[in-house]
């Protein structure tokens, strides 16, 4: 299947007008890349060397904390993504990004990116982005502290798609739940009982 | 005691070079104002109409959900804040932002803001603010899911001032950990039993 770059175009336009130059600014040097199953796109303790265009697939962030693998978020194309901390510093990254799917993403390196941030159409983008992910992040963060595991499970089943929830192996699911499998499990009996 | 706007100007300056027509251009229409101990800066269900440089005193972040009063946050000067999205789109906040402490402020309100936002330096300011924001809140997101309650008091504790913790009332800190204020006078009781 040929791959073009014109889902990151229409990304970018739902949040702000571009002109046919800014684009052709903007994604000159973006390049595809594909990732397997598995697979880890950014590596806890590496440096992160990319920006991400998320074009398809199913990603996870997660931390290995003493030994505990923890999720810190899921997230579905289109979406932009890096392990921003590591980016914007090149310094090692704290988290790992791995692919749920098989997944497809364009991306540049840090040298590209700081080339883009000469252009002002990409800044508002950015800007508008990184307020768009503070404000799902501050949602979240008072989602988790107000609701049980039981309601945050299904918040999660409202926002993706079922498709996507049933690739997600279950125990990942329970550390992003803050709850053990086994929970989760009973929970997802529950529900499904509810529901038949 | 009077007042000036010079700790707004140090403030920006700790995160981007400002030239004096710059600043003069940021601060003029900035307007100095006191909240007393407990007042509403922003109230839940009511547009949030300024965005606010935070020079002195305490402040919390809170909703109201279904009669039960929990605490996003604490934050103490100097930073800057306003209710994001009530502020950015002039609709009713889903928070309500209460000082703690006799608290000074200095203010603009909407208009005067999107005047600000065509000024370049501005911008960046606000990038790299909404930035870090964004870090401490993943952070704190983090903290909250894998530490305990003590953990995640012992972290206050380091991150705040002494004098301020013990301004801010029990029944806070606890919705804040996300406990019984019973659980949590439990906690400082053996925190204290430990280290005298």
């Amino acid at each position: 299947m040929m791959r073009s770059i014109e889902n990151f175009r229409t990304f970018i336009q739902s949040y702000i007008p571009l002109s046919d130059e800014e684009w052709e600014a903007i994604c000159s040097d973006f390049k595809l890349r594909s990732f397997e199953k598995d697979d880890l796109i950014v590596e806890q303790g590496k440096i992160c060397r990319h920006f991400y265009f998320f074009e398809e697939g199913l990603i996870r962030v997660f931390y290995n904390i003493d030994g505990n693998d923890i999720t810190k978020s899921f997230a579905i194309p289109p979406y932009c993504f890096t392990s921003k901390i590591s980016f914007r510093n090149q310094v090692p990254s704290e988290e790992s990004i791995q692919a749920l799917e098989n997944t497809v993403v364009w991306r540049i390196n840090y040298e590209q990116y700081r080339k883009l941030e000469k252009i002002e159409t990409w800044n508002r983008f950015m800007h508008k982005l990184i307020n768009e992910i503070q404000e799902f992040t501050e949602k979240r963060m008072l989602e988790s502290k107000i609701y049980t595991a039981e309601q945050n499970y299904e918040l999660l089943l409202k926002r993706y798609p079922a498709q996507l929830m049933q690739k997600i192996p279950l125990k990942h699911l329970a550390s992003f739940l803050g709850v053990a499998p086994q929970s989760l499990s009973r929970i997802r009996n529950k529900l499904h009982t509810n529901r038949s």
